[in-house]
């Protein structure tokens, strides 16, 4: 009863997990205080900071979902009656700015159309008009839309008014560059389940000391117990002593230091351009189907293309699913039912998966 | 490099993961709105309420650990103002008052000495003196003592002054009788890594109609976007379709099905019944020993004892980790260097096992 079917994972997240990282998770299950597994929680956090590009000493994994990762960066950077830029073009941009509020903080919208990204000019317009901020918040792959936004310019921006610079990172990191420290980003989440090819079930954040300074002198505790890096850091990189705080989720953990290790060996650049190769492959063969991208600055990752005129999206979707055992995702907001999501991440990332969704799109779109 | 060792788990949890649940967890991946994902989610939900004895429909496990259920129930029943009565004899009620202040709470302390119980008297007292309660929270199982909490009669005191009963029932669910409806519990939170034996990472949660009608009243937000309850029930409980929330921890969802259904097939008489008898049989073997229970009333699924005078704390950790593989706890707080905290749980609760830890705190203590 309820099997779990065999799925070619192509959508919008999670991805395909390798038979690797899935026997890592499956291993025996051992203390969260216990001395091998603090070594490993270690080495999972070293290997985290390779692929954040960083050296930040506050890097680990929040024990939740990407959004965990979201809240903790919002809760602990914010205070009531703090300010902050949050620039909105999709779903996750509207999140932050609520996840933000709900801080207590004033957070001032910047918004352009779905799809679209943040010119500098752009921002640094808000940041000109809101200059008592303390955040600025911006989606670096906007999963809803596909979007790819560039950063270094806005972190150029932010910072040139003390402001720090908060980056959603869910669905490019391990996929696209993500420098954390070249590009002087502050506080950074991401999710385990999409270019990383982990399960769902943990977020790998990271905090400059400049953040972290902005932490410690908090006039107010965090609303978040579970979420409090003051707390947090005594667990994850405690000196002598291991603070207990929440029990970690310990075969995750495996799971994700397996993914990690995986990525480290591929490499980034040479990640980064399978992610991109296979990411135009793609897309001159969605090109010869006559479906158009809607992003001008697609990510390699998420592919968001129109749905042509009198396709049904849920029957079309159905089939994919039931005849081939592939998952791509629907249109989320304004682009529901009008929009596809194809992800082309970590381990789904290969030839054979894209040229299968393609050979499946042209048999469902007949 | 870091390879994870053989342990038997003999804590405060993770209890030892049995093979299915392993198993299980390392099946292959799949999308979070797959329709037969939000089977197995719903398999796993109507599980969990036979478990908590409850037909609350919102029933469902929380995307974090253990503290993550605490801080849902109390991010989604509290706002700003709102006066609380929590009781504080350990760790587990300190941090359920602390996490009720974030939010925003007044919270009336009811503190006795750490390892005791609280009579109804003490209970009623406190309810009297703070009618404008809006809920009354208390530990069923206090991880950090041992102590067992009797919970019919201060619900009845908690319901009679329209107060809703906030239990934290972590380390008793599956090993004692909680009988959610039958003892008019309205919000209780538990962890997987206890008596059911799953890895640590989910926290089953179930919320009476009672509490659903507070939340659906509030009168601002939840300050927790992750946790809000307005938003998770459409995605565990939707009816025509299940909106996006979060990409709920998949494989993790597999393990907890897995661990819910080796709880039925053994049935919940049966197996309180097995921890009672190996706490008795524990219980023995530790009084042959000269060591002390702590609490009076003790939890048959975590076995709190003093410390004898003169043995070095640590050491005997050390060496019964080292030699024989067994983890059991420390102290927390006043019992830090004091007490030892062995644990009887799910499918580490085995003859076997309290066997072997007697024999090994007999060598250890020569």
């Amino acid at each position: 009863m309820n099997a779990i079917p065999e799925r070619t994972l192509m959508g919008p997240g999670p991805s395909t997990v390798s038979q690797r990282v899935l026997r890592a998770l499956g291993s025996p299950t051992i203390g969260h205080l216990d001395p091998r597994y603090i070594e490993i929680m270690d080495d999972t956090c070293a290997k985290m900071r390779e692929v954040f590009m960083t050296k930040n000493p506050l890097t680990f994994p929040v024990s939740g979902t990407g959004m965990a990762g979201m809240e903790c960066v919002a809760s602990n950077l914010l205070e009531p009656g703090d300010e902050a830029i949050v620039g909105i073009n999709g779903v996750f941009g509207a999140r932050m700015a609520d996840v933000m509020e709900r801080m207590g903080a004033v957070v001032h919208r910047v918004e352009i159309p779905w799809g679209e990204v943040f010119s500098d000019e752009v921002m640094a317009e808000a940041v000109q008009k809101h200059r008592k901020a303390k955040v600025l918040g911006i989606v670096h792959a906007e999963t809803s839309t596909g979007a790819h936004q560039p950063l270094e310019g806005i972190s150029k921006i932010a910072h040139e008014e003390g402001i720090l610079l908060v980056v959603d990172a869910v669905t490019s990191l391990a996929g696209h560059p993500v420098k954390v420290d070249e590009w002087k980003i502050d506080a950074i989440y991401s999710g385990t389940q999409k270019c990383l090819s982990c399960p769902p079930g943990l977020s790998p954040v990271s905090f400059s000391q400049a953040a972290l300074e902005v932490i410690e002198s908090r006039k107010s505790r965090s609303q978040s117990w579970y979420f409090d890096v003051s707390m947090l850091k005594d667990y994850y990189l405690g000196k002598s002593k291991r603070a207990y705080h929440h029990t970690a989720p310990v075969n995750m953990m495996y799971a994700l230091r397996e993914a990690l290790t995986m990525v480290l060996e591929e490499g980034l650049e040479a990640r980064w351009e399978r992610h991109a190769q296979l990411h135009r492959r793609l897309r001159a063969g969605l090109a010869e189907l006559g479906l158009d991208y809607i992003p001008k600055e697609s990510l390699h990752t998420l592919n968001c293309v129109g749905i042509p005129d009198g396709v049904d999206d849920a029957a079309v979707r159905a089939r994919l699913l039931e005849t081939y055992g592939i998952e791509i995702g629907s249109g989320l907001g304004p682009f529901a039912g009008k929009a596809w999501r194809i992800g082309i991440m970590g381990h789904s990332a290969t030839q054979a998966n894209v040229d299968l969704v393609l050979a499946a799109l042209v048999d469902c779109l007949d």
